[in-house]
């Protein structure tokens, strides 16, 4: 047994945290690397991981009354260019394409990094009457980005999404959706994958190319850093203008409709890694566990596939090899059930979360086992909230943000100006940036934390995926 | 309602039967056209197809225990290369990305046009053992081939499609693999899509780059052509030889694996289209069609929806109008209900495929419109067997068969000596290609229809999409 569980063993997290993800992410089976650098294999375990986040946010979307689309995978060089502040954020990281087998393409044509401009482009076809808004659609695709230093699930050159677009005669309307697509996104994260979230708007500089206003969830990582795990944008009528995107109004007037668009990846499954895991691998929250409840007992199983997914194991490997296979895998619950269990009438369920052991009658598995799926769940949330509020400071002064920001992994509360020149000044003195302005304003004081002056928001800082 | 009805008036499929085709994917909004030349933006109509035979056929695939996972979009030009027909068969239509961001890459890379080296790799870096076989994995994503025609569904130069890619430790199972796939295929199409198929294999000309044998369905369109519905490889170990894939096995010898792929493609939507649609629109299976039923009653629509995909129709246009625009969108039932419908406790469906009222009483519709969408896919098969057996001929000689190829749209039988100079020869004289050696021989004569030797199998030929 020994031999066997050297062989999956991780580095701990303490030692090297970035060394404890790329270990987790190889040996708990969810990606294999490809020979195109930042180009990642999603393995089964990985990938039923994205289906289940798929399908619970995809019944949202529809709920929500979205549609699904599906949009060309290439965006000619002049499509790209018709709005100036998108082609300047994505350019510089597009993978273009030149060749159509042995033939030099007239126009080059770039792997979309998003698809704003092709929506634009079908909108400006099919939109021509207040009849026709709005539309609510969905994208579920891949993006290539072509970025320089690449990490699996956090960053990578392509990548798994969805992307949402719509269109719509009002900018209360269109603002309406970005909220709402938000609140979607904050509820899926905290209350599916047991991930607490702050809820902001994101400042000028970090907003997303060609949007008026970009919100954002930002969650806390196991080492302090923050990761974007979802965001939302309002586009105003800046990318109608920009493509002769117009629809007569019930005055039979041609005006400009106003759009928006939001986006979560399979970055939320680095999320789940970092904010739930351990040192024995991957804690999976149960809603998108690929196996929920592993046991050993064939009645038992029958009776648990109703109520979850209950995987069964024969294999022949030693009880330990698997306790720390499971354990790796991050399946929420165990059950072991050995003879005396049986005489007894009883089983014993494992809590991945905190090992937590309870005995249960074989007669309520169905009522007992989802209650402790939730349980984890519930245990997951608890953990990294408590967490975060632990991490979490308040910096009044521009030495004390310093003083925190250089010893303290973590978020940090403080007063902000509004101005770019204060924001990048934050950037290169404490090395950290702004992660939102929070819908939840906290005060901590009256002056801007860098230069004294009155304050407009409080921000959160900190060092970011 | 004349003017509306006009706007969505169609070609009719006697006059001109590509254009009728290209009326049908535009007026049913199926398809728009990106300002990328065969690149299509798949509307919501035309998505929540493609979302249909998706979740049936995955259901299929997770039932005969394959995984779904997700391989990079790119290929690296050395890795293209490694299997000398597969490279051969795919590299003078691919897609080269040669750029990124504003860097040259050290090499190109080409848009996957299909996945098997990825797989073949990523089998390379986690086949070991014995244990580790057989791996069963299937991809839902997109393909780019560079043709030079293109048209939406049936040849597009980025399509949706599935590939499964399987490795096995013996020759028998791959085998056998290989004629499971194509059996839930022909199933599929048969039973969901109503459309009748021939199954067989492909002559070596027709062969998919790399493979030993490849396996196919093959369907008759309403003009008489034939339509390649879904193909099934077996590889033998050749792609296992030239990626150097080997396992332990039992007796702890190094050995080749052998492989499978097979693909089913947005293409079904083409066929669906050419083999059930009329003169006033599409006309879909109700497996597979996003809205089944139609209706305008409030306290029915509620009922209706528990037993189908029943949508409630609230638009002000005229009655006209809406039955044109149901018809235009294949909606494969119609319930008409008036108030003295509503007196006398009954409605009125009326199906899509051949227009049959049937008056229905209230009490029964939860019953009965099932039964009634069954009765739609029954007729549509029923309608496409008639067609393709009527449609069907036999011929004996060189001049009947091109006699027949030249005045008669249809499929043609005869017999081949098996020598690849007399395929060619037929395509030459008549036209036609051979569409596949049918697993049901029926020997209508003993010798081949080209050359006169003896003949070793019964094909179909015909002309193709």
């Amino acid at each position: 047994m020994s031999n066997e569980k050297l062989v999956k063993s991780i580095t701990s997290m303490e030692d090297d945290f970035a060394q404890w993800y790329t270990d987790v992410v190889r040996k708990a089976e969810l990606v294999d690397y490809s020979s195109v650098r930042g180009c990642l294999v999603i393995r089964p375990y990985g990938y039923a991981i994205w289906e289940h986040i798929q399908r619970l946010l995809n019944d949202r979307f529809v709920e929500t009354g979205h549609e699904n689309v599906y949009m060309p995978l290439f965006i000619p060089e002049s499509l790209l260019q018709k709005e100036k502040d998108h082609v300047e954020g994505f350019a510089p990281e597009v993978a273009w394409v030149t060749h159509g087998g042995n033939e030099k393409l007239e126009e080059r044509l770039c792997v979309r990094p998003t698809s704003e401009t092709l929506f634009c482009e079908h909108y400006a076809n099919t939109v021509q009457s207040y009849r026709d808004l709005p539309k609510l659609y969905n994208q579920w695709c891949s993006v290539v980005r072509w970025e320089k230093t690449t990490r699996p699930f956090l960053r990578s050159r392509e990548f798994l999404w969805q992307e949402g677009h719509t269109i719509h005669a009002t900018p209360e309307q269109a603002q309406e959706e970005t909220t709402r697509m938000l609140g979607v996104y904050a509820d899926f994260v905290t209350n599916q994958l047991a991930i607490p979230v702050i809820q902001g708007q994101k400042t000028e500089k970090e907003r997303f190319a060609g949007a008026v206003s970009t919100y954002t969830i930002e969650a806390m990582m196991h080492d302090g850093k923050a990761l974007q795990c979802g965001t939302s944008h309002y586009f105003g009528d800046g990318f109608a203008r920009a493509f002769g995107i117009q629809f007569a109004d019930e005055s039979n007037r041609l005006v400009y409709p106003h759009q928006t668009s939001w986006g979560v990846s399979t970055r939320l499954i680095g999320a789940i890694i970092m904010a739930h895991g351990d040192d024995n691998g991957l804690v999976l929250p149960s809603a998108v566990a690929p196996k929920q409840v592993l046991e050993r007992a064939n009645a038992l199983y029958e009776r648990l596939r109703k109520v979850c997914r209950a995987a069964i194991d024969v294999c022949d490997q030693s009880p330990g090899w698997k306790f720390a296979e499971y354990e790796m895998k991050g399946v929420p619950l165990r059950i072991e059930i050995g003879p005396r269990d049986i005489e007894q009438n009883q089983c014993v369920a494992v809590r991945r979360d905190n090992r937590e052991k309870t005995v249960l009658s074989l007669d309520e598995v169905e009522t007992r086992i989802p209650q402790l799926l939730d349980a984890v769940r519930d245990g997951l949330y608890e953990n990294a909230l408590a967490r975060r509020s632990a991490m979490t400071y308040t910096a009044r002064s521009l030495p004390e943000l310093i003083e925190i920001a250089d010893n303290r992994p973590g978020l940090i509360k403080a007063m902000w100006c509004g101005d770019r020149a204060c924001e990048d000044a934050l950037k290169e003195r404490a090395g950290v940036s702004s992660r939102c302005i929070p819908f939840a304003q906290e005060p901590v004081s009256d002056v801007c934390v860098c230069c004294g002056r009155p304050a407009k928001h409080m921000l959160y800082w900190g060092k970011a995926y």
